[in-house]
């Protein structure tokens, strides 16, 4: 008989998205495994649509491709209408509705609950059905990164959280990093290129185009956030540092994360519009870029954007690294990890792959949902 | 209150030995993390040494310490005297009474049975013990590179099976395989160079060193086997291949797959001594490594010796690679994995990192046992 893994999913944009079609299409698989993911309901910013009969129902899987067909037209959930099989609650109905879901399930059937929005308005929600007994399945690198209280509440239960999504997309990081410690093996250095946006900025500011040029060539191929200053800010690797350091035991926040931006506060998005720091703000910082790229090059280096975590040094920034290094052989939009550890002393753990995109991201939360399939009835 | 995970270990050379070190060494880390390794047997190729209360006791971590001071010295556990708290069984006696006690614990508290030998004589009681509801971990590769039928009565409970360490030691290779495979990401290709050994190998005859002194090299540096032949005929290789085949859902076996030796049958170890192979052998092979080297590099590639999983393809042996692959970039004894997928379909998700060593190994097989806890009470 199948494994019934019960699953909430909150946020249904690009990620979550594809995680509903990825589930669609691996049900003869899944099947094969053993598994079957019944998911119960499937939520939105504005809206959340939840099965009547939550003990045994689900969002069939022709709902399911109904609601990826909404949200790929740009529409919201609280278009669907309820009906006798499943129900829509609206934004103020719904974060008390997940608690209640949470509290039924939580305690019989399990319930996994999922999270693949950017928000912060979520991890109230998480830490209250950590505590019921649910299990929880992050993208959202904010509820991690948020107060130590919160990360406590969150990974009380170690088992009961998957979150390899959230550093990386896809790439087997975290499951990677949790085996080094759940083996002893003392961790001595992370460094990383984890931001896809910028190991393409770097490695072609490294052939010799100005910065400028680099950053609207990004943005116009979708590389980048519609404001490309969110990724140059170092906030999104700055997270992803974050998240890194309090798994291996580090009770650090943010702002212990020394992070180097890519643009001068007198750029930023309160300052300056998109359109004027595209147009002409970004060309003023073309040339301290260029002398940076061509001393670096002149040591036989390369520039890297990476994240350090060695110690108590937590640094987010540009770095002069090798050529030869794996780091410094990067090209385009991979991400790169390497960790050093005693069995990985003189050559680390290398790790290495697209670190973004919807469909890698959203098949890193799959396999999270189907790695925790023990701990369900 | 702690988990408890009952195991017992079958193979106590250097990496069984290591294992027991690592879980002595981690008692702390796992009680933080609500886990306890109850080691309720230990077995080398002559003796079993069990604890004498199978329900609640346990060899204790001076008991173990004694063990691996045994082994280290060269000697067996059959030196070892019985005492009220554990008892020795011969060779004769030892596979009854292992499966004895997996069908005691198997139903109660459950078993971790864990293979760390390098034999083939463990693949019936390995075989039981997944029917009677155990659960197993691998480091030796013989008994999922046996015939189909063994390999799907010991993979017949997926989730009960661990064997990160028989490809790539402690690597992530196999967890990372598995999530790929749950979640629906189809494998295109899989090349890898997945011997320490034929990496140095290769590595240093590109540097322009003669095989034979590479070989002689390697083998006093103790990269090698005993007989360095058993490293050079692929066979070892080939094993991880089919492993990674298998895993992919092929239904094949050890002689499906093209294996390239590096030396020819004339000089096999049924024809010549091991002596006289490195002595005068090895000396008839360096004229034509050299000139593949020299072809190659003419091509601005690099020899590898890899391993190739792709459609119905199945292959290990030399290959020219481009320089700038990440194979090709390959210096020395690490171990590389590029994985393509639909994901990772342009660059693919690469592994690299230390691929032998028994520190590494056990540490991989340590990790295993932690990662199947919650099939435990």
């Amino acid at each position: 008989m199948a494994k019934t893994i019960p699953l909430l999913l909150m946020g249904c944009g690009g990620v979550g998205r594809q995680l509903l079609q990825h589930i669609v299409s691996c049900r003869s698989l899944h099947a094969k495994q053993g598994v079957h993911l019944r998911v119960v309901g499937a939520g939105d910013s504005k809206s959340l649509v939840v099965t009547s009969d939550l003990f045994s129902g689900e969002l069939n899987d022709n709902f399911l491709s109904e609601v990826c067909r909404v949200k790929s037209d740009g529409s919201s959930l609280s278009t669907i209408n309820g009906s006798g099989e499943w129900q829509v609650f609206s934004h103020l109905e719904s974060q008390k509705k997940v608690l209640d879901i949470s509290a039924l399930l939580g305690k019989s059937t399990g319930l996994a609950l999922v999270d693949c929005s950017a928000s912060s308005e979520t991890i109230g929600v998480l830490k209250q059905a950590v505590a019921i007994g649910c299990c929880i399945v992050l993208a959202n690198k904010k509820p991690l990164t948020s107060s130590m209280e919160d990360f406590d509440k969150l990974v009380a239960h170690p088992r009961r959280i998957r979150h390899e999504s959230t550093v990386g997309a896809g790439l087997p990081v975290i499951v990677s990093l949790n085996r080094i410690i759940s083996s002893g093996d003392p961790v001595y250095r992370i460094i990383g290129s984890l931001s896809g946006t910028l190991g393409y900025v770097m490695s072609e500011v490294e052939d010799g185009k100005p910065l400028s040029q680099v950053v609207r060539a990004a943005k116009s191929l979708g590389y980048t956030e519609p404001d490309p200053r969110d990724d140059l800010s170092g906030m999104d690797v700055a997270r992803k540092a974050l998240i890194l350091s309090r798994l291996l035991g580090r009770r650090i926040n943010l702002d212990d994360i020394k992070i180097e931006s890519l643009y001068p506060e007198e750029m930023g998005p309160n300052v300056m519009s998109v359109d004027d720091f595209l147009g002409s703000g970004l060309l003023l910082l073309d040339k301290n870029i260029q002398e940076r790229v061509a001393k670096a090059s002149s040591n036989n280096n390369v520039l890297r954007y990476v994240c350090v975590v060695e110690g108590s040094r937590y640094e987010v920034g540009i770095q002069e690294l090798p050529k030869s290094s794996a780091l410094g052989r990067l090209r385009g939009s991979d991400n790169v990890l390497e960790i050093y550890t005693r069995c990985y002393s003189e050559q680390p753990l290398v790790i290495q792959g697209a670190g973004a995109g919807n469909d890698t991201t959203a098949a890193g939360v799959l396999a999270d949902i189907l790695d925790i399939q023990d701990l369900f009835p």
